[in-house]
């Protein structure tokens, strides 16, 4: 007997050319669209203009808030909304990867709500959003799954504290998926954004909550990742491999939707919250096998599963297979250079245990849901490894 | 590369006891609530006593329309929709098997659009609803999936046509999906109602649309009911069985969202519109096979998956496994007796070309994307095959 919910009100679009449907899809929301991207990348591949051309095309007029970092920062995000509230914006269209598109729901809750964002924290002001502007999604990494879940991450830079929140107001109404716009994707960026999909479908398999809806969703996403992320990354412009991991990655978002992510991603935003040049993929393959390792008696039948039916492994006795799988799956981060010590990218020592408190006071909800019953010392033996 | 749109803005409560959670999920519809059921099993099982006496305590004030029969008609919902304006409803429950949650979802339709619940069909005056009452189901049936589409299947008993209709706006607000309530189900009903799950995940596997998320959800749930349904008709109250095939019918119900069923739908509708006394379930099991061999030359590879992934059939030639699926798939539905021919069962012969005509038109959108592009012959053929 299982008890679960699932809610995804999100309207997913996938598919090539998904981005030409814009006009359509938006066509309810409002006549007065923000655009909010990052610095560079949307602007280099002519994205953003094909998405100014659409909407002008269906008479949508624009504002484009282009100053979206990767950790995007409380004070992007309300000096965003500042602008947006000024000109009457109805409508948020986050593009680009994870940062605009979390910076977009952000925008989203502290446009119609009082007070700044970081009042909708729960280690800030604690309130709850009563609404939120319509967020439309245009994801151009196959990583975050923010596409297809309530969820977004901030980062306040005077706590150093980079933060999950989780409303189901921030929904996007629509997300376009597009295989095609990820192809420019480089070689670093197909993995780091591969593999926190990844960590999202096994940290959702190995959850208390864990349901059959997210562990079918889960193994599948992981096996087409296994299969097709040393394709992309010889290969970028393989767009088969291509659609394979963006679905993944969007199958993963929904696996985190219904089930959530569990003790890594509390870990890695410690890690990235005082780091912030360590991408956020990169640093849950760092910590992830050690994770594991830790909490091995409480998840050992479910890594034999993840080991059988992701990693192709034949032996019958539980405890080895969760072993081999562990080795396998470091295995597969070796080949993109994904094993590295902590020490090796310029964290120090002395930070460790910062991060341990900053993080899991603020990331709590998914330690709690982590088998183990984890303490900060728990988290803290785990970053001394990986250090 | 694959297209494909997902959109389910139902919220799935899933579970034991998902029956308590009615007050907390209502909450926010409204204080008049319209709870729509059939004339004798939810009284004599106490759920309705039982549903009434959460709503009191929620001090949700209610009025019950239990005139629903199997195969509900347009006369009923009008006559439901009168009383639900007379009386300032402002969300409705549907409580039952398909039939009153159906039902519940041409009520809503009904209730908030002007003219009868024929107007707001294809084939009738062809509108589309701009708006719906917001719907719980609480369904006590694992077959249909209606508590998981946008769809709803009413009779308009003068020309005897059935037909599916579809729209976004009756999709449930929320459906309360208990397993516990079908432990009653009789053993006929627990056989058609599986089947009629198995039918919505094999057809929409066999759809011209069918991309990787119904894939993986079809596959799943014919796999859950091939291995429970026969432990649930020995032993109707075994919980565990019961789960598997409740979890498995929302997830063809969510499969049938995402891609829809396919040609048996049609046909079946066509039989059940002249010959009520004939269930739904029964209906898809006598011509689904013939179906699938009429069509085969177009979808063998497909039914060769499915022979393998579902019956576990170990056969490299897919011409011949798909023909040793279809032949396991009538060993198992002769299980529970439901290989019969029409004949057997009060058909009479005169009648095929006039179910033929009816379906073809009233239920087009599912023919058009069936392999093999059907005509009226066709479907004629396969009744005669099925007499
Ligand atoms: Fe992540
Ligand atoms: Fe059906």
């Amino acid at each position: 007997m299982y008890n679960f919910k699932a809610f995804l009100p999100t309207k997913l679009v996938f598919g090539a050319k998904a981005v030409e449907k814009l006009p359509k899809e938006v066509k309810k929301l409002g006549t007065k669209a923000m655009i909010v991207t990052g610095r560079h990348s949307t602007k280099k591949s002519g994205l953003l203009d094909r998405v100014l051309t659409l909407l002008k095309g269906a008479d949508i007029s624009t504002v484009v808030y282009d100053r979206i970092t990767p950790n995007p920062t409380t004070e992007q995000v309300n000096e965003a909304a500042d602008i947006a509230k000024k000109e009457g914006v109805q409508f948020v269209i986050g593009l680009g990867g994870g940062s605009p598109i979390d910076s977009a729901k952000c925008i989203a809750i502290a446009t119609t709500n009082e007070g700044g964002i970081w009042d909708y924290v729960k280690v800030g002001g604690g309130k709850k959003p009563k609404s939120a502007l319509p967020i439309v999604a245009i994801p151009t990494t196959h990583g975050t799954g923010t596409e297809a879940d309530p969820f977004a991450v901030i980062t306040n830079p005077e706590t150093k504290t980079k933060i999950g929140i989780g409303y189901d107001v921030i929904f996007p109404s629509v997300s376009l998926i597009d295989p095609e716009v990820m192809l420019t994707l480089p070689k670093n960026q197909t993995a780091y954004t591969s593999m926190d999909a990844f960590y999202h479908s096994i940290e959702a398999f190995l959850n208390k909550n864990a349901n059959p809806y997210s562990d079918l969703l889960a193994i599948d996403s992981m096996k087409r990742i296994i299969s097709n992320l040393p394709i992309a990354y010889e290969d970028g412009l393989d767009i088969n491999a291509r659609t394979e991991l963006t679905w993944a990655n969007t199958e993963a978002g929904i696996t985190e939707t219904l089930t959530g992510v569990i003790a890594n991603h509390a870990i890695e935003h410690g890690i990235s919250g005082y780091y912030p040049h360590i991408a956020h993929g990169f640093g849950l393959c760092i910590t992830g096998p050690y994770l594991f390792e830790h909490i091995f008696d409480f998840v050992f039948e479910r890594l034999a599963r993840v080991g059988r039916e992701v990693f192709g492994i034949y032996e019958c006795d539980d405890k080895r297979a969760a072993r081999m799988m562990i080795g396998k799956l470091k295995d597969f981060q070796e080949r993109f250079g994904l094993n590295k010590k902590l020490s090796a990218l310029g964290v120090e020592k002395g930070t460790l245990g910062d991060m341990v408190e900053t993080s899991y006071n603020a990331m709590y909800g998914v330690i709690e849901t982590t088998p183990g019953d984890l303490k900060k010392e728990d988290l803290f033996k785990i970053l001394e490894r990986a250090f």
